[in-house]
């Protein structure tokens, strides 16, 4: 047995409550290793003299280790437990905080058991149910549509088709969106998440000047009451960029702050090290090397609650359903957990998602976000589809290790995608190859946690990195892939898909997810390959996919 | 090499901000695994053009894994990274989020590279500095002595000096400690803890009926004045027990849910399983089993702020310097973060050491506690000098892990304990051998963090688990033992004690700890064998040791 692969850590990714009533706990070893493990558990307080035992089962394989799970349904909400462990030899094992040993000392448990000391409430992070059965399409507002009867637009400078630049601006606005509502639900699509849509001289409007106004290009705020109302009449839920890492420039409080330097009263608004702001050289924090976008000082408490504030106010005033967290893993923790108390306390279902491209367990212990953008998702895609330095042995792997990275409610709330507008755009980098993107869908509308589609994908929108996968959509076409998407965003409806534990397998060369809720299995083959395949009985074209629901 | 025994994560123990401008860094490996380990860092947004490179050294070694370790002097805070290690073969590997890898494409690492987002500055736990040189004497109130003038104690129910029960009332009480302020000070301690303090019907008054009235059996409000102001005369501090997982039964909110049930203001304070508490059968939550001890509802905003008003109270109106908080983690992880910002809002050197006696790196990511018990210490000095269980090397693999479960300046903060309160005499269970009890001692005094002395060790006060743990405290013994430990605690002053890394190791069958700041380097060499040892040109005798300061 390989010592080095065990691991376990009380009050983690590895120890967690499901709900208020249910531990789940997993332990980590190196793969194959261990024949069988149990779990010896018991209420805190009495483990030196009662205790119970419980099997764990196999979730997840990756490249390296085997993750045991056992779900604990507990009658007391303190809870200690040991492991024991039977290597292939028949060679019994103890595990707790003392590490592996032969024998273990009851008497002495106190001192070194792993724990969940006592499941309080407050504590445990709540599934918000409606995000896991999410499909939502993300909109680049200015190059999705522009509706009728929109108004002057003398500030858009490219005609609607034609190539962007990172100057450019096509006109796209709200009441387009509005207009393509009953489109977007045809298409299956249930939310729409929203680049930043506040007043902003840019066109992507990263750099917000006013949080207050929806920018007059995207037709104010009235635009987007007409949307919301809209909206919420097709039960369609809409979810806000927020960009509270940094600002542009020309927020007025920053323009004091340039005006009256250290007199300013929004001097500490901002991270300015010198008297004033100046750009040659650049003396004060930006996001990226942006000197038109000054970082937030989100340790100012008047900071916490100015931006709090806007974060409240667009759901009390227009019925958002959660936030887009921007750059979200370069602003402090403490910020994040404030914002979760106020957005929170206006309803548990209002969503707050992290722009994390990174294994962000820090921010998704509960007391920040409820999930993040799933880049790492994408990166598997990749690499797996287009790149093809990812073997489906090796896919499987990575996808059932990220599934060990968070808390399983977590999963669940998860925002996968396989582009946006920060990237290329899959199809581009799968080589044009609408099979490929086809089955990459699949295998996301598979995932457990909400699917995001970047606009224009189900008419096989092109576009290599920022500007141009930002292109304007082309209405004009009408592509047969629409209904393929559609067809298959109608599994998404099945309680296995939004309820069920996932597992991910190679069989007979084809990926196959196995999605399992009580009384439903739903099984999803993808042949990436030139090649039939048959697994269990069903054969699968080359480049197909097929669902089997039982 | 062991691929699984490869082990890092971002934003964690393994990743964290000493302060403002230092990253530490902390990669695992199998023991002897890697010739060389290098970090090849950048700042966020550059990493894919611009890096440097930095060296790791194994700065521990526990009996499976090293440890290598660099910090960081970041000039831009957002931290991008991966490792690049040799193996003893030679050959090299990458170890990005995406695991081991033979080679790494920079343009992609956007999308694994390890990272410290952005060190925001309200995100970084700050050292406090006093507890690092802190020699804290715990006293149990009513066992340590019972001061002059001391009116009225027809609650005393046993001599002093009578064995205790778990009834008794030895009459012990606060004037007392202030008589003995000179003689704590003369021993070395600088620091005072006291079990809880405030009004309770039971002696070790971990059932509180009344947070803002020391009981009047320990002399009162006004007694606890007295002796602040003797010990802020003395430059003393002081530590209070925060009793706030649970209270009395006669606290008069819980009182009145007794009367009352569901019409009580306060039914919602406490966690009832019916309409009002009943003790046969038990339907409120309590501490352990105790009946008389229901369990606080730290998930009510109301409770919340009743406690951190209490918490805020004895800071505010007697200036005492922090908190030992009872049964921290059986409370919730969200009212710690809120009792934290109401108590360092009064100082940031207002101290948080929470009662955990296990693993406790969700309570230690700067956000809820500074420290904690350092019980796992405890249960290591036990395994070595009283069971006998652990080898030298084993306590040196011991020791080095727990300096790896915590990030360092936790470490230096730590509340190292041989005994207290909660446990068998230290050196009772080392079968009365003051040697190895002055040995246990040297290795507390020697480890990161606080040195805590339960009252009357310094005159080998024998005692099993509670109630014999606390017995009175014998006045009329003088034990040469006083001496040395008076002796030995002098070595805290040093800076390389307060400030310094430590590496523990074996050599010629003693344990050798090293503690070294910016120019200087104190060793200690611990024999706990029958046979003289000889390390470093410096022999040591059976059972006795020695400080080499350089």
């Amino acid at each position: 047995m390989n010592k080095h692969a065990i691991l376990h850590k009380s009050d983690s990714i590895y120890s967690f409550a499901l709900n208020p009533e249910t531990a789940e706990l997993r332990l980590r070893a190196a793969k194959g290793d261990i024949l069988s493990a149990e779990v010896i558990y018991g209420q805190k307080h009495e483990f030196g003299t009662h205790r119970k035992t419980a099997p764990m089962n196999i979730s997840a394989t990756d490249g390296l280790f085997d993750y045991f799970t056992v779900r604990l349904r507990l009658d007391d909400k303190r809870l200690a437990y040991i492991f024991l462990l039977t290597d292939t030899e028949g060679n019994k094992h103890y595990y707790s905080e003392d590490g592996l040993t032969d024998t273990y000392d009851f008497s002495l448990a106190f001192y070194n058991f792993f724990q969940l000391a006592y499941i309080n409430e407050n504590d445990v992070l709540p599934q918000c149910e409606w995000l896991s059965r999410a499909v939502v399409y993300q909109i680049f507002v200015d190059r999705f549509c522009r509706g009728e009867n929109s108004g002057v637009g003398d500030y858009i400078n490219i005609k609607w088709g034609q190539k962007p630049t990172s100057k450019s601006f096509a006109g796209g606005n709200l009441d387009g969106i509005t207009q393509k509502l009953d489109y977007l639900c045809d298409l299956g699509i249930n939310t729409l998440y929203l680049t930043p849509i506040f007043t902003s001289k840019s066109n992507h409007k990263y750099d917000i000047s006013d949080y207050y106004n929806v920018d007059p290009h995207f037709g104010g705020n009235a635009a987007f009451d007409r949307l919301m109302t809209a909206c919420k009449a097709r039960g369609m839920r809409v979810i806000l960029d927020a960009v509270f890492n940094h600002c542009s420039e020309n927020l007025k409080e920053f323009q004091d702050v340039c005006e009256k330097g250290q007199a300013s009263p929004y001097f500490d608004w901002f991270v300015i090290h010198g008297d004033r702001p100046t750009k040659r050289p650049l003396n004060y924090e930006v996001f990226a090397s942006c000197d038109y976008m000054p970082k937030w000082n989100t340790a100012n408490p008047e900071v916490q609650e100015y931006l709090c504030r806007v974060g409240e106010y667009w759901i009390k005033e227009y019925g958002i359903d959660g936030w887009r967290l921007d750059v979200s893993d370069e602003v402090s923790h403490e910020f994040w957990r404030k914002f979760r108390r106020h957005i929170k306390a206006l309803g548990s279902d209002k969503v707050l998602i992290g722009e994390n491209w990174h294994d962000s367990a820090s921010y998704l212990g509960g007391d920040q976000f409820d999930s993040i953008m799933n880049y790492a998702f994408t990166k598997a895609m990749l690499d797996y589809f287009a790149g093809g330095t990812l073997s489906v042995q090796g896919l499987c792997s990575k996808l059932n290790g990220l599934l060990m990275r968070n808390m399983t409610h977590v999963n669940h709330m998860m925002l996968n995608l396989l582009d946006s507008h920060d990237t290329h755009r899959f199809y581009t980098e799968c080589g044009k190859d609408e099979n490929k993107l086809l089955l990459a869908l699949a295998v996301e509308t598979f995932m457990p946690g909400a699917t995001m589609i970047y606009y224009g994908t189900e008419i096989l929108t092109e576009g290599g990195y920022d500007p141009d996968s930002r292109r304007c959509f082309d209405w004009n076409k009408d592509d047969p892939f629409k209904q393929k998407l559609k067809q298959l965003l109608k599994y998404k409806k099945l309680r296995a898909l939004t309820e069920g534990d996932a597992v991910f397998r190679e069989q007979g060369g084809a990926l196959v997810i196995e999605r399992i809720a009580d009384g439903q299995k739903v099984t999803l083959i993808v042949n990436n390959t030139n090649n039939a395949v048959c697994v269990a009985n069903t054969t699968v074209k080359p480049f197909g996919y097929k669902v089997i629901v039982e």
